[in-house]
């Protein structure tokens, strides 16, 4: 792969110290090798001019579910006309997931990553999930973990018909688990009321630890609840929703390494209320932003969506925004020092906007803003 | 130009009755020629399958203000960092638009206007009011009508400095008026605490109104006024904004032609609560989705995120807010039979949706869904 330079560059987003304006940047392979003043930029191979531009590190959405089946917009229909959210809506994706073939499944994926791509994501993880049979989920994970960056187990997602909780937490933390860990970094668990209670959160959870899987958590979606608490004594990575916060959950993410990664685009499209960024924010929480794209609760792709709604709605200044969405995922899946930033040496995972700042991106909510995407060094849009 | 044939559309919405599967649509010229079930379509010159996607008459923009120049990024920026919204940052605009060249002008309106062509609105209003001397406004007045469907006349936007309210006034009512007459089919106030107060509202529209311009209002945006009030009084064809309305504001409107306006993209960006549509459409009165793009308080051009954020956050259905954001935009622009409408005879202007059904503009908040557009029967896109 030829080097590229990338020059013209309006305003640059490295996370990696303070933006810079007038910057060049320069590709080798896979990798960034160079960021700095235009005018000093090395020579190249290729020279894209962007013409004033903002440049960012590409998306970083560390919460999707993107291996499914299936079609639920009737009911996000009946949700808009009053009905309430429950976790049951899960069953009828894993009804359809079962029922498809490998080459569906692999063709739904492919087609919502290349979606998220296009709109300047380019690091990705994916759950399990919409199995739950052992068959069905390592079928899940080996799918999934072709095309995204980064799978999660997700088998504690809902306790499936006919048979019992206590029974199905022993297959997930056993041979489910066993299955799957070829093809998963991640186990994640959905501790919420209806879905898995404290006790089965952490039978699932230790026994991923155990098996040298990292740790995800579903927590305080849909109201208070363990999920938080349970996150960071385990040393989780990241606990997602954050919708419903207590004074303790807050302190103990501040004084904790686990990210709270705030769905806001999933909170809207349930009718929650929106998650309290400022509070984390102000009280030293490290955050981040993710789509949560799946079928039932958030059926959007679009982290420029959730930075505009986090800017508009949630409070979060557009740096803190971009940041979340960007550093702040790569934090969320522990890979800081390689994705989310644009120094040598990181992954050239670079997004374009059509817009000469980031700040376009909430005070231009909607329009589509991205120009260009490189992916890994390769120029994918 | 040679009649189209569009075929495989999966939902059809038409505004004139119910939504229709299995659909064609026959453009001759600027105009559809046909409607109806696929299996019964006349042929055409050329066949354009959609291949099950949704189609809809492109979005209807009846409030837009893109006769301007210069930034104000930096506005947003400090807004979103806790400075209050006030009128007054209109001034900045009008300072750099008067400063610009007529080329200049036209390039950023042109610019707007492909933009959100490109996102599906294929019926445009704009205003003047980035002027404020008489030479300025019958600039911005010649140069808008040269590209949108309609233009609105606000030298009523704000009292410039130097000068006296009642010097202003005078001077809208009288030797502006006359001058912009040729150009403009409405005339419009900012009726606001900081703008114009009642009186001087009304001195505005009735001169109007006798020079034979349709009269539309902005009202009721910042804080309760007089706005709705004097608008139904006045007859005018809509009000915009309604963001505080009274329990006689909403009475008022329901008992009328005036169109209710809503621009949630600028409540959202200026950090006002949301518009109560539902106490409107509850009441019985109609109700248009707009996005007031403009640099100061509201810079989206997508209705898109505006049927997004009234489905999501001001709990209009998905075919309410659909409705809004075209026929409704028709009717406040008073077009409705020509424009916002598929049927024979209307302008063959059409948005084809990369998604099944409408319901996904609000499902997929952010997701860029225009696949297709034909504006006057010519696709642009
Ligand atoms: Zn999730
Ligand atoms: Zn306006």
């Amino acid at each position: 792969m030829a080097a590229t330079v990338i020059t013209g560059i309006g305003e640059l987003t490295t996370n990696d110290g303070p933006a810079l304006a007038d910057a060049a940047l320069v590709l080798d392979g896979d990798r960034v090798a160079w960021v700095g003043t235009a005018s000093a930029a090395p020579p190249a191979d290729l020279r894209v001019d962007v013409e004033g531009r903002a440049v960012l590190p590409g998306w970083v959405d560390s919460h999707t579910h993107l291996v499914f089946a299936g079609d639920r917009t009737a009911e996000f229909a009946a949700r808009m006309a009053g009905a309430p959210y429950t976790a049951g809506g899960i069953a009828v994706t894993v009804e359809a997931t079962r029922a498809a073939s490998d080459g569906q499944l692999a063709e739904v994926l492919g087609r919502h990553v290349r979606e998220a791509v296009a709109q300047g994501t380019t690091c990705l993880e994916t759950k399990t999930g919409y199995g739950l049979t052992v068959a069905d989920e390592v079928r899940s994970a080996r799918i999934a973990a072709g095309v995204v960056d980064e799978v999660t187990f997700l088998g504690a997602h809902l306790v499936p018909a006919g048979t019992t909780a206590e029974d199905y937490v022993e297959l997930v933390r056993g041979e489910m688990l066993e299955g799957v860990a070829p093809y998963v970094r991640w186990a994640d668990v959905f501790c919420e009321t209806g879905a898995f209670d404290e006790d089965a959160s952490r039978a699932v959870l230790t026994a991923a630890a155990a098996r040298g899987l990292g740790l995800r958590v579903h927590g305080n979606q849909l109201g208070p609840g363990p999920g938080v608490r349970l996150a960071v004594e385990l040393g989780a990575a990241s606990v997602d929703h954050c919708t419903h916060l207590t004074a303790a959950d807050v302190d103990a993410l501040a004084g904790s390494d686990t990210v709270a990664t705030l769905l806001p685009a999933c909170d809207l499209s349930t009718r929650q209320p929106l998650p309290e960024a400022r509070r984390l924010l102000d009280a030293g929480a490290t955050v981040a932003l993710a789509s949560n794209c799946n079928p039932g609760s958030s059926y959007t792709s679009s982290m420029a969506f959730c930075v505009a709604t986090a800017v508009l709605q949630l409070r979060m200044s557009v740096e803190e925004a971009v940041r979340a969405a960007t550093w702040g995922g790569a934090r969320a899946l522990r890979r800081e020092h390689e994705v989310g930033v644009l120094r040598v040496g990181a992954r050239a995972d670079v997004h374009v906007l059509d817009a000469p700042s980031v700040t376009h991106l909430a005070y231009r909510p909607g329009v589509p803003l991205t120009h260009a995407v490189w992916r890994r060094g390769e120029r994918v849009r």
